[in-house]
């Protein structure tokens, strides 16, 4: 597990320190600048559903732009109606996570993005090649990949489609707001929720700008055990079934261990959790506050926090819509039935 | 059948008539008109996969408003990875057609949007009141709602839907800026092409601002039997296996007649005909010549009227993203798996 321990040990001893605001600028990988056309042919490929093997699913399919990032439901649904095995992390704000996927396996969006393509239970093309070979019969991308990049490759597709989700950051949430000055942002509630969330210790691992842990290197992950302990919620929603980060990296330190999650907008990304098994907020407090601090909240005070954790949800920039390339005339993927 | 033969005759007599620009102003219903947040609220559920049973498929699944208002395939795919029979049919101009469906079974828009959500290929809702009850449990749809028709129902989802669509029209093909003066919007092929349909007689049936037919009243659809001729090319492609309109009516007369289809932005809506059999504008046309006109055109000719027909894409207009409601907290919808 890769984290600083004397980062969470300065969040326990100066709590308040703990939470800050969105930042204006996104990092951004060296060999990948942000472009505006570099933007417009990521987002062209984030929603177009060529990019799987029978045409069904984009990546919005799953991490939906329009609907908070995510797709509602506890696990996604695939090519052919396969269900995916954890929930789907929601879009928005994930440029500033350190790692991708609950379980961290990939340091970067360029690198996540090169995985749901060719998962065969998720858009299930057979090779890189085989994208490569789709998106080089569509003129449209042929052109595009060549001015920005030289040439279509799957790498590139993969920094066109991080470069568009560098855009995708919710501002001026109530938080944000607070936090820059304007105290009548957040009710008085959801300040009572923050000082709580910040005093029971939720702060410890849901800290920093994106509530995902301390600032680190991109690639380094801020992952802890859950549940960490025991209670009858962890049986109910079978919190334990998914070992996490062990399968990635088969150490038994690893087993249910998992990236700490952003906490932005978790209102709108219901259900909750690795599984989705939990669908309301209220519970969704009541498991953390039970499995990571032991502790058994009253209903007062898991309202309180769910007012600050409604706090936390931003505003989603308006977009406009992108054309996805066609071919003039004939089918766009003649291999589509 | 229902279509003027004197319309007709006028325009075989006279076929540069035949054609005509596309209208600034889109016919509304009486009963629904348009407002700035009827358009919103239909665009939102437009691009909603909650409008199906297990959140998978929304109207924009296959009527793909990015993609040329389609779905680049032979026939759609619907809820569990079932086939539908027939072509989607862009929603792009859809609101200049008088009937809707390849077979005219809807005589409008509000009417064609009742169909997918109940049909168990396609969407597979189980009935209008659960449609109603799952936009009721989404506070953010039940708000607009309330304020534009004073309550969530069928109907008015049809409505909200139908009135999105008719902002759905392209403009400015170099077609409509020949029509309107700008003699250099078409090349000399698209003109000698433009010639060549009207000649040969293309432009007896595909007449009108939309290409699909003399102006009649909604309702009132354009029916032609396809194929008329006998030609091989029917039985390489499939041609008769379907009745169309047959299939609504039950009478013979109907037997493998169509309602006559748009050919506004064609090139970009491949594949072709009721079965999608078809893959190249090119081959369109060659089996349009045989099979409607006995005609076996050379294939410069075919050329030419390519030529004018990639010549009828317009502009799609930008638009914004809508932002689809959801349940602040909770599952978005709880019986989505």
């Amino acid at each position: 597990m890769k984290y600083s321990i004397a980062a969470i040990t300065l969040l326990a001893t100066a709590p308040a320190l703990a939470l800050e605001a969105i930042p204006d600028r996104v990092p951004t990988p060296m060999d990948n600048p942000i472009s505006s056309a570099k933007v417009e042919l990521g987002k062209q490929l984030y929603f177009d559903p060529r990019l799987s093997i029978d045409g069904t699913v984009s990546c919005n399919s799953c991490h939906n732009v329009m609907a908070s990032g995510t797709d509602s439901r506890p696990t996604s649904v695939g090519i052919n109606g396969q269900r995916g095995g954890r929930n789907a992390p929601t879009v928005w704000n994930a440029a500033l996570l350190t790692t991708q996927f609950w379980d961290g396996r990939a340091a970067t969006l360029e690198d996540q993005a090169k995985g749901p393509p060719l998962n065969p239970i998720e858009m299930g093309m057979p090779s890189e090649q085989a994208v490569v070979d789709r998106l080089e019969s569509i003129p449209g991308y042929k052109a595009q990949f060549e001015a920005i990049f030289g040439k279509v490759s799957y790498d590139n597709m993969a920094k066109a489609i991080a470069t568009y989700e560098r855009t995708l950051i919710t501002v001026n949430s109530p938080f944000d707001r607070h936090m820059k000055g304007d105290k009548t942002a957040m009710s008085k509630k959801a300040i009572k929720g923050m000082q709580r969330f910040n005093d029971i210790g939720c702060s410890g691992c849901h800290s920093g700008t994106n509530f995902a842990g301390p600032a680190l290197a991109t690639g380094e992950g801020f992952f802890q055990k859950f549940p960490l302990h025991d209670n009858p919620l962890i049986a109910r929603y079978d919190l334990t079934k998914d070992k996490g980060r062990y399968e990635v990296t088969k150490e038994r330190a690893d087993i249910n261990t998992w990236r700490v999650p952003s906490l932005r907008n978790i209102a709108t990304t219901a259900p909750y959790f690795h599984n989705g098994a939990v669908k309301s907020l209220d519970e969704a407090v009541r498991v953390m506050a039970a499995s990571q601090l032991d502790k058994q909240l009253s209903d007062d005070e898991i309202g309180e926090i769910v007012a600050f954790l409604e706090a936390l949800t931003g505003e989603f920039p308006a977009q406009t819509m992108p054309r996805l390339p066609g071919i003039s005339g004939s089918s766009l993927v003649g291999s589509i039935k």
